[in-house]
């Protein structure tokens, strides 16, 4: 079912879409937080979303942030949200390479990525590669022969010789490649301690020297690591169901109902695609990355593909959800 | 044409095809050196088609090598051969340039490459931007306002801060994106300074601790600039029929006809698809990257893409050209 893009609005139909769904699954970066800062009225949309007796789920690409982090910044909003209902694409990864080791021996995994994300994986029981020694050149750099998995994140630390041992390591077809998320790349702005960007004028800072516009993400990585090792990456984060099924597989109990989940999200291509492949409704909020123009021109084109990435449901941001919740 | 992929050895194929060709173009790793090491017979080959009167031309999608560099090896095998006939992916990344850069305000180019690659384009009277502030963070590495193109070689300087420059110029849809060549990988052996690998086993060093077998090629670096800017890159390099243009162009009172030249080289997707992209001849050398094999799978595929990946003839290494000469 594709959507149509409708702004959601205190009326019949955001009273019958609150009534109609009982899980709300929030991507982070660009709709709950802009870089370091929150959003206006995302501590209160959550509060009312637990009074409310909704269930609460945050997925997010975001491997750089360990769960705990994510769950103190709610603790912070006076949530006691708790690091089970937050689900990164570091922690699901963790859980698709235990699955994927599944014999007695389990082997190290060669991590490009953040130190939460390897302290993540660590918490779950792997074993993990490095850092080793990246400063020496190439050809002087040993390779772990325990390793039997490389995963590629956000990794600020990437380099050529990082690039080199991964693809090495891939030269055995039994290595494992996993990839945690597929985003190209990233406003400055989603990175933590950089400058906003995408903020209305009147929040703009006076800017120094122009510095990088952009970051590239895991996705531009993995290019790289794709291309040199000539193999394709599994990938964990949304658009992926991958992520959902995760979900359900930690809540067996009370599995989530695709028809009563609403999923919120400031990017097409990853969070609403992410809808429609789990048969979501879906909302996108205009506070990061994506556009209400880009939303409007999937929704004009023919090409089945980017039908898919238009959300049923817009909102400006996401304390647009205040009055629907007390209406 | 498609080639038939048949041994070149002396007879009346060998012969007439001596007598058919005055020019020959090389590729230089994997068919005159192995990594730091000539191949046997290769300065007798080059110094037997100069007494014959060929004409002769290297064709490098190496950019890490000056064309100085290459023209002092040849040197040392007393073949006064001179940098003009040295065409490396540097050379013709200038050339391209020079002539991108068409106003009279010519911009400086970003360089993820080497020193040797930047002193090319210098060499050519472009400006370089950098090396700069790359060891900072990337929050504070700073952008040359004068940036006008990015040009991605091989660089063992690769990092997630010189990613993310060349992403944040290319935001810029004025700013020209060039890479040097497409090899996604290299041997370790067609590095200077490295391991030999793919010799015969009698010429293999006892290993030491497990290293790197691969290299990322250009073809890698430049995909995750792809992949995090949105933009293709214009390729300069082999299969591209750019360098053969260039050649023509310094040798305008005397182009080379393409039914009377011969490509040798020992990458099916780089050598023998640029052979038939000019319509020259081919010679696959067995001492490099691609295997007979390989050369026998394209040559029984239906797919036409593969079909043009076929060389004319294969020989087990450039000396077998010795006694073809001297017949």
């Amino acid at each position: 079912m594709a959507g149509r893009c409708r702004r959601l609005s205190v009326g019949p139909w955001g009273r019958d879409l609150m009534a109609a769904v009982d899980a709300f699954l929030l991507d982070c970066d660009g709709v709950l937080w802009d870089g370091p800062r929150a959003i206006g009225g995302a501590a209160e949309v959550l509060r009312s979303l637990k009074e409310r007796g909704k269930r609460v789920f945050l997925v997010s690409n975001n491997c750089s942030r360990s769960r705990e982090e994510v769950a103190g910044k709610l603790e912070a909003w006076g949530l006691a949200a708790g690091p089970g209902q937050v689900y990164t694409t570091g922690r699901c990864s963790a859980l698709y390479l235990r699955r994927a080791f599944a014999g007695p021996r389990r082997p190290k995994v060669y991590v490009l990525g953040s130190r939460a994300l390897a302290a993540e994986l660590r918490a779950a029981g792997l074993w993990v590669s490095g850092p080793g020694e990246e400063e020496l050149p190439v050809s002087r750099c040993a390779l772990d022969p325990e390793v039997g998995a490389v995963l590629v994140g956000y990794d600020e630390r990437f380099s050529f010789v990082r690039l080199a041992k991964a693809c090495s390591y891939l030269q055995d077809p039994r290595c494992h490649f996993v990839a945690t998320d597929p985003d190209p790349w990233h406003p400055v702005s989603a990175v933590a301690g950089s400058k906003p960007s995408n903020l209305g004028d009147e929040d703009k800072e006076p800017r120094g020297p122009l510095t990088c516009t952009v970051r590239p993400g895991t996705g531009s990585l993995t290019a790289a690591v794709e291309a040199a090792s000539g193999r394709k990456a599994k990938v964990i984060g949304k658009p992926s169901r991958f992520m959902f099924d995760c979900i359900n597989e930690m809540e067996a109990g009370t599995p989530l109902d695709p028809a009563r989940t609403l999923m919120i999200g400031d990017r097409l291509d990853t969070d609403i695609l992410f809808g429609a492949n789990c048969g979501l409704r879906t909302v996108l909020t205009l506070t990061g990355v994506s556009t209400l123009q880009q939303a409007h021109d999937n929704l004009a084109s023919e090409l089945p593909e980017r039908r898919r990435m238009v959300p049923n449901f817009y909102v400006d941001s996401i304390k647009d959800f205040l009055p629907l919740l007390a209406s």
